[in-house]
């Protein structure tokens, strides 16, 4: 690291809290000073896998240390809440893994937290520090694909099983968080269904639509049960349309110069339509791990005070759709407003 | 020919009456004795391909004659009833393609119509004259992948834009008949979803869930403004899974030795779960054409009287859910008892 | 057909006869006015599906018949000399199926019957007839990948085994006519070698090298006992990539924008290298079948007698290069000069 | 790490070292003590990454350490004999990276050495510590796919390039070792073509051919200069065929219950074959890393004195085919007994 490296405390080092450490250990500008989490076992690893780094079950030493500036909160969501309070109340400058809260308010508390206390505060939205999107939000901006028709997104995988949070809030905040990047707007109204197999009250898979202003339909499918690792996203433009593979590593994103035109007027009502279909276009895509972006992105800001990209109040944004999706769920899938 | 080959008219030589009549005409139990449309210029083709076949412009040439005993319409879903009830009148077996009307209660006229005629009405319900649904049938019928969890399917393309008919009753169709088939069960009710971009009052795309009893949820996306051609459906069971790919030459059928199981009770109210992954079979399935199963199957039951696997009832089940989920998109997802 | 239509006649109604047939019905300028073959069967199957034309089992009915000017000859290999040259003195224009004869001199003495006859003679190369093929030539032509290092192809699959041809002589005709037809050059010599499994002195696997001019090095794998169907052609130039796959619906030909460039001079003997990885483009390409361009060519050729694309001479180069190639199998991989 | 931990040191950090320093790193039964390389810049890197590890500029320095007893040599291949003998001399147990050296008689050295300075001596084929490569032993073991036909591999990328050392000699030694280890043989003869394009008399892509024993051919495609990383297996036997893909995720081998069968006895000279297409099973394979098994393994025989599975005598083989292959390349592509 660098002698004046931010030292950085990761919070919880169950699934995702790994790569945070990871991230952090390998970025010059941080050190990480510290993990915290209840497992002695997940300790003795982090404590051979980094042994410069403090390890601890009880994370209020994170917050005790004054050399360390800041936190990357990975816990169960939760505690998200709670702990990032804490955080932003000992001076620290915090990272919330997504979703930011569990409710609206919290999310709000948490903004107005940190303002108050002129800390950072961050949500890892992953995917906003993915280049693959935003080379597709370059492209949308860039007025390449026409106009936003509709969009979808399946998420869906086998495992990482949540007990006491359902699919909706487990998975997908990602493309919640990648919708709302791309089209910069909310959702007028949602709605969700879902179904429960593996644990009471808890959704395995979760069909959610969103309507966004401008007639865009967006939907999105999470599931954790379900063969394959599907992470794809396609969006249908008036001029051309754009699929984002993740999980392919030659053709992350394929731009289709496809599109479907009326020609002349509807004679006796009917219309006639021109299909175009041209061809499609796999722009490369810088290699750099997202989660790196993001943690250099957080180092910076804790650097220089300025305003993360996902912010608290983008992180509320999600966190506002979650909420209106999950009353949807509760209501057998009825319209709700967001 | 055999000597005592069934006489078919094909009526309606669009998009699909090229491949019924073809079907029609390499069978050897039939021939192809007349084709009708209203376009001289489609019919100058079937008179160079089928040059022993008479071409029409009047549909009802094929209703007078007496030798042609056996009609397939392909005519426009709107005019699907009129035809085939005009056919049943003047004496004839009758294939229709799917949907079998635009309406239960049309569907039910035809019903009883035929019977009264005691004639042969069957819908085209192609894919369940498909192996590969065949083979996911028995996978199911016979318990492989135990409790049928959940399923979706998607089939979207680019092109066939219909300006009379949504994508709902265009393309769906397949999906619900797959559905109904494989499930041996209605849903009990279903919600839809769709945006119109093209043609006004006309759903480019439709989002649509239906459950199922057993807490079966089902969920189809239809398209005719996507940049792939994708036939996929996943089937979710608890003990395996299937990915049934229509595009996929050599691996159609996947069946999944995955599953997620709880383990023991859950203690402090948290579950813990085993997930199982194992492998993947595909098993080998029968490459014939569909449609030449489906033509065959309608001259047998011409030719015998015996019951069309998908007969008018089967045609009806369709026209049912998708009355009820059309209703469910003119009330904006709102959920509808079918 | 046009009344003007060219009366065709197939000889051969075996693997690929039935295609030529197909073809020749639907093209308006032709008129399958005959089919020869030696199997009751098959021919009672075009009877059924081409009521108006005739059938024979002795091939020299199509020759006697004035009214035929053109024959299509889909025969086994080792019996295209004999009934191409018969159809030539016979004053017919004559199609040819790959390879154009067994031997060199036996091409020789065909060109130079058909041009005493005064007739058209062609050998049905497909691929040159593949608007992806033709894409692929006009991209290097215009120089777009820069100088041709390498090329590579795999041409394997289950089924069709032959005992009386090899692999090389079934198979490799198609990957040899088109690295001729995109290099526009003779390699200076080849060298093959393969195995033999199922009958003996036939051998099912060849891999084949040939050493183009310039520097130009080329492969070919050719299997009839493959576990699945590959039809791959790798083109590596200093500036660009073209990889055709023609079993790929989506993305028949995709050109990679990628390369490796040496950076300045060696310091110390050690060479830089820069990696550049660009861009993925995937043209729009025709998708007529190759084989309709290839009898349509054909006909136009019989009509107007201009010298078709695939001549005699296209046919030749062709056997020179597999007779080369048979006697670099037969000495164990020797090179052998073209 | 374990109190009793074995120390390690790394030789040679450039694409290779930083994946074995990894896994020492992570491996409890191991410590990374020292990494040696000549660039300052990478040595900052590694001070960066373990803290707690020597850096040093002078690979010596691991040789002098007495805590130091074992070392992994990842630097070019010209030096890796010289520095495995002078390891071996300093008493240390070695592992060197593939190929074990640039001759046999250097091989052979090395292997001597070891004996009579009673050190482990093991060779990093990496893919005979690969579950798939293990999983494809086991069926072939177990006569599952019959009599071994052939093989062919295709392992290309784009980048890597060399200066110094020819695609055979850094890509094909995988492909190599593998069909060593799965076929138990060493070949008769080999062959090898291949084209030099961007330093001078260093080939880029080389094709391959290996004659076992039992008219078992085998073919090996290497280069560093194509579009798309290709890392694929195929092996025809008799009774089935298998696939092996590292680059898939979700199917690494498939195995295909295909094959061609002769039909009674040839009447007329001529064979009748039956192809028999039956289902493709893809067996789960196990995800740890091939290189993480094989530094366990190191450091197991390290421990006890075990001889490893890819001992010196195994690295020796591969060297010995190379050098034939060599032979054979700079003989134009003619065949070298081995």
């Amino acid at each position: 690291m660098m002698t004046n490296a931010i030292n950085v405390a990761v919070i919880g080092y169950g699934y995702w809290g790994p790569n945070l450490a990871r991230n952090f250990h390998q970025l010059p500008e941080a050190r990480l000073a510290l993990v915290a989490d209840l497992d002695a076992a997940r300790l003795a690893e982090v404590a051979r896998l980094y042994p410069t780094t403090t390890v601890t079950t009880d994370y209020r030493q994170a917050l005790a240390r004054p050399e360390i500036v800041a936190v990357a909160v990975a816990t169960p969501v939760r505690t998200h809440f709670a702990i990032a309070q804490e955080a932003l109340l000992a001076g620290k400058h915090v990272l919330v893994e997504k979703p930011l809260a569990l409710t609206a308010a919290e999310a709000e508390a948490l903004i107005a937290l940190a303002e108050q206390q002129q800390r950072t505060l961050m949500v890892g939205h992953t995917f906003e520090y993915n280049p693959a999107v935003w080379k597709i939000k370059e492209l949308i901006a860039a007025g390449e694909i026409g106009q936003v028709y509709y969009a979808y997104a399946n998420r869906v995988n086998l495992g990482r099983v949540q007990w006491d949070i359902n699919a909706l809030w487990n998975i997908a905040p990602h493309d919640v968080s990648i919708l709302l990047y791309l089209l910069e707007a909310m959702p007028l109204e949602v709605s969700a269904r879902g179904a429960v197999y593996l644990s009471q009250g808890v959704e395995d898979v979760v069909f959610l639509t969103l309507t966004f202003p401008g007639n865009v339909l967006a939907h999105v499918q999470a599931s954790w049960l379900d063969p394959s690792k599907v992470r794809r996203l396609t969006i249908v433009g008036s001029e051309k349309m754009i699929v984002y593979d993740d999980v392919d590593n030659e053709a992350k994103v394929k731009i289709y110069d496809k599109g479907v035109y009326r020609k002349g007027n509807a004679a006796y009502g009917e219309f006639q339509f021109r299909v175009h279909s041209g061809d499609i276009h796999i722009p490369r895509i810088d290699m750099t791990e997202p989660l790196r972006n993001e943690c250099a992105h957080f180092i910076e800001c804790v650097r220089t005070g300025q305003r993360p990209r996902t912010d608290g109040a983008c992180g509320l944004r999600v966190v506002r759709v979650l909420e209106a999706a999950q009353r949807s769920l509760e209501r057998g899938g009825a319209s709700v407003q967001v």
